[in-house]
């Protein structure tokens, strides 16, 4: 099982702790192919490659190459909207997962697609009983 | 000609004024049919419609029956990024505009995609004009 982990980079890397817990607890199910995105030295220049283009077409040759989804989407992010976006009209399965908490807003246009499994959640515990259902169910 | 434009709404609404004035212009050269974007009384509760599932089902339907996808890329949205994803990935033709002045970072997901039409502009003549060169080519 290949896993294709988003996260915000550039858009913002305040929950990049929990981008990591979220990839450690992925690793359990696979081989997680974006392990960088939890990387807490990374910033929100998202240095994680020499040029744009090399980091989306490795992005890439990893969205094409991945079985499953999961996007954490709590903080707003371009490209975590355009991984989804290219991988539901590539017909993979999506897993997202949102804090409601936050006090931010969802985009409708994850909220409101049906190819999507949206979860909102709380607890670190929701969000592993999320992860272990989409991938195992 | 149908033109799906795409900006942010749930993102933050700072750039409505000029979603409305890139709209008007688009209009010289076909059919805008996002044209809500650019309404400036629509706040980032994003309550376009009844339901999300609702506001994606119909935004999807009028991405999909559009020649081309333009976006202002500069204010962060989850949404936007997830309908460049899907234009592109369905081999739709797209132009993104971004105003680096702003500060902000753009997603390397964006800025490095091979298919994508990246213009940086400052004054609303550039992206006029950007606008024209993509459009009639």
């Amino acid at each position: 099982m290949k896993i294709y982990f988003a996260g915000s980079i550039r858009g913002g890397r305040e929950d990049a702790e929990l981008y990591y817990q979220i990839i450690e607890y992925l690793k359990s199910f696979g081989e997680v192919l974006t392990e960088h995105v939890g990387d807490k030295t990374l910033s929100a220049l998202g240095d994680d490659g020499p040029t744009d283009r090399f980091i989306h077409d490795r992005d890439l040759e990893w969205l094409q190459a991945a079985d499953v989804l999961v996007a954490e989407v709590t903080t707003v992010s371009m490209g975590v909207g355009y991984e989804i976006g290219r991988a539901v009209e590539a017909g993979k399965p999506v897993l997202c997962l949102f804090r409601p908490e936050s006090g931010k807003n969802l985009s409708a246009m994850i909220a409101g697609c049906p190819e999507i499994k949206l979860v909102r959640y709380e607890t670190f515990e929701e969000a592993q009983m999320a992860i272990s259902a989409f991938i195992e169910g």
